[in-house]
């Protein structure tokens, strides 16, 4: 392994120049005008697969974005991984919130800028990076490896559901590796054992054929938006508790020993809140800000949209209003039933003056593993040799949805180790990735598949 | 007075071409891009108004857009009708509602689509036609007029009321006439004796430095979607009835002899619902849908913008939310007064968990007169010659401020004679003007100067 872990040191700044290249490819899978990005992407994956000296390299198609799957299968008897992440982006507006172009990655203070770099591209690079040292130093890998690398993440994976259920032979493996979430804090690395689920929709309401003028007609008709604004306001109450009925009914109660280790953590909620830059935090009344992001469920406009949004006044009734809004769901909630629950509460409450359309975006289930299992220690041992500190273990607020679909669908355990910040902005304008995080990620990656093959 | 209507019925072709020029300008004085329009709309009235024989012929500046200034006062002894109307527009976004371009005017069904065809453009180039047909055939006007264009009407004619205190004696008069407002209904010619006032707000709220994961930090703080949504819904409760504290304090009570008269008003409230293409109506709970429009007032929301409004599905947890809002003011209330309770009543709702931004955009006085007084009895005559019917009396649910500030500034009673039609999507797509009410509004308004001129 020191050979490795020298080849890795001695290529940091290639590594730094090859990673530039792949975040130029604006792969937002969002957008239907990027869908050639989107393939470009997929395809400058598969190369580097290759030249890492993966085989059986190649794009596979879906009813959507390309699946990239490349192996290297040599090592009878050792352990087989399952690598998963993804190479489609976040959209990238507001645009003008960006320091730098988002698809010109910038480095800064030992931080790498442009869309994709922490979420996902940064992180699937991390483990190509990896295999490729062992293969240039040792000319073989300690185990197996599967890559699979998705493109439509960021849109809810739509596909991935149908696609491992008809690739359960092709994917079997003995665990799955995931670099897709971040650290617990700066010089903290982690482990994540749990995630929460996800159920989005689109409302709209109309409540006139055309726009109306506010003078004229204001008063005679319910105004869209403004129901809207009482239809929202009617998800959650003052204390922040949703009041969907049903809604809690399965959610899993934080135990005390869990509360217990996470009140341990190294938590600061005065930074938290100060680099969030949020006048105050605030969430469901009863829960630690840790406890709200990772173990409880939450309701949240996405956007919003109605009438006259332009510099001025325009006195507009407007004929429609539109929110984007989801729900992230946490175990033993199930996207389905909840979306169904919400559908049904959002069809009562909404008044006959207007009219109601109601579009399931998608979803995904929360997942929750034992963080004692042997991968997850393989896992530790590693992160400690790349990073010199132990991790600690925690739950993540983001979804996965995947993640379920793997314990589900081909009965693996995965280990989710990321190597992002939870200021590195996924989802929003200027997203980083700490270099030297990247740097002693490829480290500790490489040593993980050594972990995994040692394990009896 | 026969030569004069003969020339206008032989000049109904040409003045549609005229009109379709002046309409082809997009002088929308709400977006800055259009500065240059705005310009050139004020000089193709000022060319107009030349045309028709009227002197002293100029733009006037301000801080804001041009005043259209031109006049003809060769007949002493005889009272002066001071003509106010604008030449500017309302934006004409949502563009692709538009069934053909707004600013390419098109005749269908004996109807001229186009931005600006009924609000303002059409009516304030009726009364050219009509000063033309009086100067062409007669050689004179049988009365002193002064025209008075302006160009920020659809923002709130921000500098008008400066403009006015400033040229009292240039703007002296014995009455305004007005055309910016529907006629009641269609073959139902009317004029109008009160309007609503304004006030126009845009409301900031800010809840974070960026846009975050809604996954990594949803149920951390607050969403600021979410909570504008909050805030507009304690604007007005169940019943429609606006909860801003003293709100209706100033608010003259209709009177019972007032609502007698507008029952016996042909309103089809079936029509009414239909044409508007609205699933139900709604208003205040204890008034008719006209009571509710003319003589009561409204919280509206113009518009709301937040997070991720394109296609697809964004999981972002919005840093900001944006609403437009404005109220209309029935007599007595007070633009300036009722800005403040609102205000007041805003920053009481806002929790500490957002940074609230409040801007005062515009506002404007309501105004009634009496509809029994000479002038108004002189118009009417002068309708029921023009469109061969006598006039019914109604209110206005729009705003007109200026009309209070002539009535202030200058002492000047107003008459109110619009040729527009309820359903002439005044500041929505697809805004027309019917010709044959443009026709016969050219000559009543020939008719109305007549009228008054023999006033004694």
């Amino acid at each position: 392994m020191n050979d490795v872990v020298d080849f890795i040191n001695i290529n940091r700044d290639r590594y730094v120049d090859e990673l530039k290249q792949y975040l130029a490819i604006p792969s937002i899978s969002a957008l239907p005008e990027h869908a050639s990005d989107i393939r470009r992407a997929a395809q400058w994956t598969a190369d580097a697969l290759t030249a890492a000296g993966m085989h059986n390299v190649r794009l596979i198609e879906t009813p959507g974005n390309p699946v990239v799957y490349g192996d290297w299968l040599n090592a009878p008897g050792k352990p087989t991984i399952l690598f998963y992440g993804h190479y489609d982006v976040q959209p990238v507006d507001p645009l003008n919130l960006w320091t730098t172009p988002p698809f010109e990655a910038d480095v800064r203070d030992g931080e790498i800028y442009a869309r994709g770099s922490a979420d996902d591209k940064g992180q699937v690079f991390m483990h190509i990076k990896a295999v490729e040292a062992h293969m240039k130093k040792a000319g073989h890998l300690p185990l197996n490896i599967k890559f699979f690398i998705e493109g439509e993440e960021e849109v809810g994976s739509v596909h991935l559901d149908e696609f491992v259920r008809t690739h359960k032979s092709e994917l079997a493996a003995d665990v799955v590796v995931i670099s897709d979430s971040p650290m617990f804090d700066r010089g903290i690395p982690s482990i994540c054992y749990g995630l929460r689920g996800l159920t989005y929709f689109q409302i709209d309401l109309r409540g006139s054929k055309s726009d109306l003028h506010s003078g004229s007609f204001g008063g005679a008709v319910a105004n869209p938006a403004f129901v809207l604004a009482q239809i929202l306001t009617q998800m959650k109450d003052k204390s922040g508790r949703i009041r969907i009925p049903g809604f809690y009914d399965d959610v899993r109660p934080l135990s005390e020993a869990e509360r217990a280790e996470w009140r341990k953590l190294p938590f600061n909620e005065t930074r938290y809140r100060k680099d969030l830059g949020a006048p105050r935090l605030f969430g469901e009344t009863g829960y630690s800000t840790l406890e709200r992001v990772w173990a409880r469920p939450t309701f949240e406009v996405n956007g919003l949209l109605s009438g006259f949004t332009g510099e001025g006044a325009k006195t507009v009734l407007p004929a429609v209003a539109m929110a984007k809004v989801s729900m992230r769901l946490v175990p033993d909630q199930d996207p389905k039933k909840i979306g169904d629950l919400f559908e049904a509460y959002l069809n009562k409450l909404a008044p006959k003056t207007v009219e109601l359309k109601v579009t399931r975006m998608h979803g995904g289930k929360p997942w929750m593993t034992e963080f004692d299992n042997k991968y997850v220690r393989a896992a530790g041992r590693a992160i400690e040799k790349g990073f010199g500190k132990a991790p600690v273990f925690n739950r993540e607020g983001g979804s996965i949805p995947v993640v379920s679909t793997f314990q589900e669908e081909l009965g693996l355990p995965s280990v989710l180790f990321g190597v992002g910040l939870p200021d590195e902005n996924a989802h929003a304008p200027n997203e980083k990735l700490d270099l030297s995080n990247f740097h002693n990620g490829i480290i500790a990656s490489a040593f993980l598949y050594e972990e995994i093959a040692n394990l009896e």
